[in-house]
């Protein structure tokens, strides 16, 4: 009987144990997990602090007993493995204080990811410091919290789960401090789209400090020191900077590591010996889009992976493709989502990086309670490939990113976009959807038809000479200014050109991008020199709210 | 100056006027349009009828006074078009009882489509029968209904519109009487995913007749007979049996129509006649799947086209690559979709045609308020190829239909579902969501992996002497039994093997198709002849309720 044994019971690991099941009845499937649970939900952690999950048992997706009954697996939680003896196809296990061998035919590694701990001065001392990867480390939060009903609360890193941690934290009373080493908040994704989290972070009381890391806890914890020299109290801090792979067992049996200590695995995820393999958030894996090494700490991909390498087990053809990276996070009232590359890494790897910001609605406007979707389009602006895209609003921004990872993957171009025939209803979409007007959008900037500058580029532009041209009515103007600009409503606009000097040049703005590409266009074709502002007013405030105040 | 016309403007009319102003500010662009209203939301009209878009005016969506000021457009309502003089490219108009000639150098046709009118005795005579296409359509229904809050509301014709229109009614408060032609409600899609639309227009106190059609109306229209000599009371009566396309001027100025008086037109939309174009519901376009003409009456279509035909006109290459068709309906608590063709349509056009049924949660089980879908993928077994999908259920219907709708139009196959990247936190999806599961249940069925009959195959099956294998617990089986199966739990069957029969073809069957699926797997490794009943219980209890009671 073939025995595979599996190291990591959660996400990659279970979806090769059951997949391995349904392929091989007869082989003896063996699943080890350090911790106390296996096939827990780690996505689901911070709506447990938040009570949004009231019962932790939810949390346990499947029990080792359940899995044993149904899929007849070897399950060993609370199971550390110490060692693989490579020749003998051995891995050492520490079960209860007993050491003991256990044989194997192939071996699964699927270890995942630990939080990345920086070094941090006093932080041994601290008494208060937290991270959060697991159901232990779950029980050691809420057990800190439980006699507490208010008090500072400090998150160090702002990415996905560290904003998911401060909107929870704040639900329960706790006035959060988000502490974040990038100039914004969500790094993953670009500056003026995670403005939008920004400000919602702000309106909900959470403090957001950006640019600056933590070099040092005092008085056990209570206080921390930043980079700049200023001090923050915090009753509870949590380390949310990030993962890296947990390659202790690879790294120790030899097996060949990569890019910040992940483990190496050709296309059928084998690794640097022959039947030892390895999935989920340890491995290294090709990001699609540029063909590099990346480490991508996700869910789908991990347990696409499981059963992939199940597969190769049982004889079945089933390579790696590697992955585009699609993630979203809900912030309070606001959702953001990412998928592919930000403007940021398309940049540093391709020429010809060209985006488009619009904004519509998640449902057409004329059906109660639509509201608006800020959907970036990272693209080609020769060839119309697709990089990446982004997406901020209240509701519907996992359908439009969904469908743009869609074509993303089936590398479709900026021309297809318009072409995609999706659901529309009034209460679902619109008969234009956001997804068919970010098509149209870079279409018309890869025709010629529009010609845009980037919210970073306006203040340059305007020291240079260029004239703001700000189409939107008078009174919008009057409500929300937009320093220095010359207002035209464009409804006004052919009467009242005559105002305008045909040796200056134009950038339009309004609010939102549509009306302004409307003036441009009428500019244009009346013999002036304009350019659009990208994502208008509404993108530009949302970047610099301190110079609307 | 260039002076193109345009006669209907509200969704491809409208769309090629303000596409055509954006690239040619100096031509004079005419629309005229019969209505009193252009622009307006027609899709929109049966959620006024319901109160959901409380006021009319939210309706209309854009003004011609609007769109004169904004565009420049000549916008001429209330203006029927009455002829074509082809030779001297004039239009007769008539507005206000005048008749007059107005010149083009370029004619665009958008007439859109009118209800379809089945012949019915007595039909002149009634006076409480309308069709709800248009504004003044809409008008006249709530005129009639101002002064009942009760009373018996019958509609003809179970499709999209028809649908919205029986839930409009039932909640405004009326007894509603659906009477469908096809043997179930919602045509364009199978039965089996319809049933659960039917199910729940009944819960809700809808009745349904189906496989019936209006034949007369007497008293008025006051009573309608049917088909089978059976007779219904009705205070209201609403025809929504489909349309047609609006081609009168077409004809008469001798332009080439095709399939049931569609409009032929090129792929530059161009018909018969050199600077006449048309788009929108009117022309026949090519099904994308099949290549053959179809008729095809949707709104985001028809806005696209329309914006091409205007980017042809001003020189840009834009051609017409055909629709696959993708639509939507929301019922009561349940939404169901679809997109390419139905598994009717592919058995029609298509060899080795397969599906599969999957049931899966709209976002993480763990996380509150998570809401089944069944999702069902129509496909080819030899290539992979992607025909078509339908899902119904309570939420995230709209995005599973649109992600499959891009896969579909981007040629993607089966084996790519599964590797689709989608957005992933515990309130928007699952770490493997619908799509990725449907995908993974059609390789299993393309690789050999399972083997599956349909819920329409299963009483003769049963009747050759297969034997109905229910692996539910036993709780389950016990509340919701499945007659004449045989009952072993999922999680017995390794041990309680001994008692089948290795003689016996077994179909095996859970509530969902999850678990018959492993269990499948299990006997046919154990060396029992076995099949899977493709969406389970619950699917077929749904296609025949009457059989559970």
């Amino acid at each position: 009987m073939t025995t595979i044994m599996i190291i990591g019971g959660v996400a990659g690991g279970m979806s090769a144990a059951t997949r391995l099941r349904r392929l091989m009845e007869d082989a003896h499937i063996i699943v080890v997990d350090k911790g106390p649970y296996v096939s827990f939900a780690n996505c689901g952690l911070p709506f447990h602090l938040s009570g949004e999950i009231s019962s932790r048992d939810k949390l346990l997706v499947q029990s080792a007993e359940g899995l044993t009954n149904r899929f007849g697996l070897d399950v060993r939680p609370e199971t550390e493995a110490l060692a693989i003896d490579l020749k003998g196809k051995q891995v050492t296990l520490k079960h209860d204080g007993k050491v003991y061998q256990e044989s194997y035919d192939q071996l699964i590694l699927s270890p995942g990811a630990k939080p990345f701990i920086p070094k941090m001065e006093g932080l041994e001392q601290a008494r208060n410091v937290y991270t959060l990867r697991n159901i232990p480390d779950l029980d050691h939060i809420m057990t800190a919290l439980a006699d507490k009903d208010e008090g500072m609360v400090t998150i160090i890193g702002a990415g996905f789960i560290g904003l998911e941690m401060a909107e929870a934290l704040t639900k329960r009373g706790f006035q959060v401090t988000l502490v974040e080493k990038a100039p914004h908040v969500l790094p993953p994704l670009d500056q003026e789209m995670a403005s939008f989290i920004q400000e919602a972070l702000s309106r909900n009381g959470v403090k957001v400090v950006t640019g600056q890391s933590a070099k040092a806890f005092k008085d056990q914890g209570k206080l921390i020191i930043l980079e700049d020299g200023s001090h923050l109290q915090s009753d509870l801090t949590i380390l949310s900077v990030g993962v890296e792979p947990e390659n202790t067992l690879a790294k120790e049996a030899g097996l060949e590591l990569g890019l910040r200590g992940g483990i190496v695995v050709n296309h059928n995820y084998q690794t640097s010996q022959k039947d030892i393999y390895a999935v989920g958030d340890a491995i290294i894996v090709k990001q699609e889009l540029t063909g590099q090494d990346a480490l991508i700490s996700l869910a789908s991909p991990a347990n696409r992976q499981g059963r992939q390498v199940a597969d190769v087990i049982a004889g079945l053809a089933r390579p790696n493709r590697g992955s585009i990276g699609t993630a979203i996070v809900r912030v309070f009232d606001l959702s953001a989502a990412s998928t592919g590359l930000s403007e940021r890494l398309a940049q540093q790897n391709f020429d010809d990086v060209a985006v488009v910001h619009v904004r519509g609605n998640d449902h057409a406007s004329y059906f109660p309670g639509a509201s608006p979707i800020t959907l970036k389009l990272i693209f080609n602006a020769k060839t119309g490939a697709l990089y990446g895209a982004q997406a901020v609003g209240a509701k519907g921004i996992d359908k439009r990113i969904d469908v743009l990872a869609t074509a993303i993957k089936a590398g479709l171009t900026v021309a297809d976009l318009p072409e995609l025939e999706l659901t529309y209803a009034p209460l679902f979409g619109s008969a234009k959807d956001p997804v068919n007007m970010v098509g149209y959008a870079a279409m018309n900037v890869m025709e010629g038809l529009s010609r845009s500058i980037q919210w970073y580029q306006l203040q340059d532009e305007l020291a240079s000479g260029k004239v703001l041209l700000d189409v939107r009515t008078d009174q919008e103007a009057a409500q929300a200014p937009f320093e220095g600009a010359l207002t035209i409503p464009l409804d006004d606009l052919r009467q009242r050109m005559d105002e305008l000097d045909k040796s200056k040049t134009y950038i339009v703005s309004c609010y939102s991008g549509l009306r302004s590409y409307l003036a441009e266009r009428l500019l244009r074709q009346a013999g002036f020199d304009v350019v659009n502002l990208d994502g208008a007013y509404a993108l530009y405030r949302s970047v610099y709210p301190e110079r609307f105040n």
